[in-house]
């Protein structure tokens, strides 16, 4: 990946998004980590970093922590719904999994994220993220989670991509309230693989390390309507694409969707590891990190930042 | 209104729309007009028209049944909230009223519509409307009426937009559960105006008659940054728009906001009187109508047909 | 009313009764006053008063502020309750209410108060309350409330019983929330009369100024199956005095309801105004009074008294 | 046990009762079993039966098919609560589960069973009754069971009490509704024991075989202030027995526990088996059992015999 020029037709250089991260950086106090898991409540929070990957230049931009690994967390429910998808097709999966708009919070009652016809409201809720990861094949929950990790180093361009072993011993040991998401999918027929295996690699993949760079990479996939920009290959369908960033705008950041659409403007997908992944279709991917999170389990500092960004160069899709 | 120069840039022509038309008029039989109140119910169900207009080329398009008047009911909910941003500038309004996601019904428990911090979730869930046409300006409800038809004639583009009598008279007799809504909103302190005199501009406004052609010209202000493209001239503020054009895609629908996001793929508004308004930002201003409702009270046939037009025009927002 | 002959067989005397007064008067500072209106909140929060009435012996005991008025409110739902049913008979109330239990609280979302048959839960919960003052004959409604003045004058024996203008100001300016549910009631084809007449009526029903010999009375009749012990005369059926009885077990103290089941034992009625009713089938008739409230709006020091009056007594139902 | 003396006290020999049952037998027609197991499902639905054990007279008197053997289900809530509370003190389990009424349907959003407290709302819902049996003490799983199952025995008077070994089996492998209940308790941090095995005997507890007679002999015991009739030995304390009646009488039949408590008036407590337990403090303990059920859960002939039984002997509690 070659490095910005910065005389080409960017209308931002690496000096200004320097300043936007600077400016942003005293939201981190504001925030909190994650805290029912220790592996990330003790994840230093005064950190803030972004990069955003141009698809028709392919440069990539970047500013304060963006090669520090953190914990993906749900962002990684994009590229699992994406991984359904090419396993199922889009419309399959479509039936196990709606993709009605919500403002709930992460830790909405269950029911609420029920519809009416038995099915999760959408694959961005936990119980329908966990029914999405159960739609992956597989001949085991190895071989499940092996394929999904191998597709997230293809969407991300990064064969290095691991498991946080530290945070998937958390995420198993305090997993609880998943388990009951799983068991009630699992006793209202949703779900027809056995629990303990699809929680196996939900929670993996949860736990895997990433850099705001992998997120932009990921982010910038889904820009390019499916084809990998780096080398102009296709990896997603574009209907699976278009789809998903469309799931993205209307329930991507929990209970602050539909205010990060009216004040952000595009399709966002945040994890409580502190990662946000922005897709700004046609023209870049992006991804930010500050772990402190708001009350409702997003990045402070970090959806400022995207903000300040999409602001600046003229992102907003509603625009 | 000139009318389309077929050799320009179109890439559909009168035929071509006329022929979407009489593809999707079958789905007029599969609905049910809305029958709550009996000028509603005896609308001939059997009519399907749409009218797209390009903000560019200035050039009007439509099909079928476009200039057949009908209520505008809940599309009625983008004007007023422009007027009152108009009114009382974005950040007053906000906050009075959130822009939280929905993928709630129509009739929704109302207190669902509440969020925790006692604002409605967002101006398109009915307690949100009744609030947000309470902030409209004028000396009693007559004047903010007044105020409101004068907006609606000027962002439609067309003076002989009026009232249809035996619609009000409906919606005011049967009003009980916006009623009851309202005294709500009055009960937490939320409302400042008394409610029968917000009642009455409510009703009235969703009572309007008016065609496809008038809800694409609306549409087309917001496609084109709040300027009316007739005219070049401003009406609404370039933020305005944005904002607007957001909710509508994450709450624009009732329960079926996030499933018209992703198989449509605009920004859209529907109203029970079988009108249906989409945006293509910087593109197109579309009005559908049709009246026959699906379950959730949006036109079954119309969305349909904006659906394949967006498809063929390659309009989805997330493509 | 003759008064207490302690050679009898009361196993408590005057004296006891007091010291139970002196023993739980320090609880009236761990409460608030309702203070949802003025008229309310300045009442002297320093009081606590009870009347035992011995429907066998005809003997009247009290101790502390048991001749001080105050608001009747909720309590006033069971003499409602009663004459609807003398009215129209039981079975056409229990059309129009069902008597399921609930551990609701007083200002509880509406949807919740409604069944999925579109029935209020119960008579003792608002919007149940409403519709069953709606119940009540008459041919206006101050024909409504005058009537069931009258029952309320002839229950608790005590012709002097009056509006607290005041309270019903007071109550009628701001009973926004109660409004709501009487146009939910309405919108749902559940309310036959009009609304703001049935509203007259229930604030004023809630305003009555009443003392704790007042409600003692009133249970009295309840406790000796509908006849008025005092004079031998049945006011009620029995049928409708059991039911009645049975409905305050299982929703009388909102959403301690069954707390007050659990630890107290008897048939019990709240209102916010601090008055307590607790019912001794076939033993006694028991007014309580003070006005601090704790978080669920039962009076804190009178639910204490009254359970140990209950306990000493040996009058707990379930023993 | 001697067989009822019809020249004693009784107001009902043996063929009133059995004339009731006659008359009620063909409500068995107008139900259903419960279907979410095959061994349910199987049972013979026209079969109805009755005991009652007379706690002064130690008579018992039977009609019908009082001696097959049934599921018992949910009425095993009750003896488990009484170990419970015999295990740790009324208080100590207080601290655990509250004792609010509830209109609650058995299949209920688990989050309504959770109190704004986090504690669950009574020992009757799933949600309580899972934390219910989490509370009995014993070195393993096994430990116990063992111990619940001599604690029924001994309350049912009958050493031949034992596991209906289909029904358990199905009990556990369709139990994931109550995994993802009890997963759920686990993740509020409300459940200190293991989920598995604190399951396997929640699942034994629902599946022991009991009879009218056995049943009839547990009320007794709750009947008569917590000593054994048959040998005025005391097995549970007074208090226990007290609170464990009134929380049957708010929330002992599911979501008809108000309607119950209204039309019938004893404490009751139902379960999908068919059977019926009802308790007449200090006169009768009432065995029930009918297989077909209500849409609520509860046996339909079987809530129509007892009314009939209770109106017939005068045992509300309410009257």
């Amino acid at each position: 990946m070659t490095k910005l020029n910065e005389s080409r037709w960017w209308i931002m250089n690496q000096k200004e998004l320097e300043q936007l991260v600077i400016k942003n950086k005293s939201y981190c106090s504001e925030g909190q980590n994650a805290h029912y898991i220790p592996a990330l409540a003790k994840v230093n929070p005064n950190q803030l970093g972004i990069t955003l990957y141009n698809i028709k230049t392919r440069d990539m931009l970047s500013a304060g922590e963006s090669s520090v690994k953190f914990a993906i967390e749900s962002i990684s429910k994009v590229p699992a719904l994406l991984l359904a998808i090419e396993d199922n097709g889009l419309s399959n999966v479509l039936n196990h999994i709606n993709t009605e708009a919500t403002g709930f919070s992460f830790n909405s009652p269950l029911n609420m994220e029920i519809n009416h016809d038995k099915h999760p409201l959408n694959p961005f809720v936990n119980i329908g993220a966990i029914e999405t990861t159960s739609l992956i094949q597989g001949s085991s929950p190895d071989d499940c989670y092996s394929r999904l990790l191998s597709f997230i180093k293809e969407i991300c361009h990064d064969n290095t991509i691991s498991l946080n072993e530290e945070i998937y011993q958390s995420e198993a040991k305090t997993g609880d309230i998943n388990r009951s998401l799983a068991y009630y999918l699992k006793g209202n027929n949703m779900l027809s693989k056995e629990v303990e295996g699809v929680l196996e690699v939900y929670f993996k993949q949860c736990s895997l390390n990433v850099t705001t760079e992998n997120i932009a990479m990921m982010a910038s996939v889904l820009a390019n309507k499916g084809i990998k920009p780096w080398d102009n290959k296709r990896l997603i369908s574009e209907e699976s694409a278009t789809l998903v960033k469309s799931v993205m705008t209307t329930a991507g950041l929990y209970d602050e969707s539909g205010e990060f659409s009216a004040h952000v403007g595009i399709p966002g997908k945040s994890g409580v590891g502190g990662g946000l992944m922005g897709v700004s279709p046609n023209q870049f991917g992006i991804g930010v990190f500050s772990p402190p999170l708001d009350k409702s389990g997003n990045s402070l500092a970090g959806v400022r930042l995207l903000k300040d960004v999409v602001t600046k160069l003229h992102l907003n899709i509603f625009d």
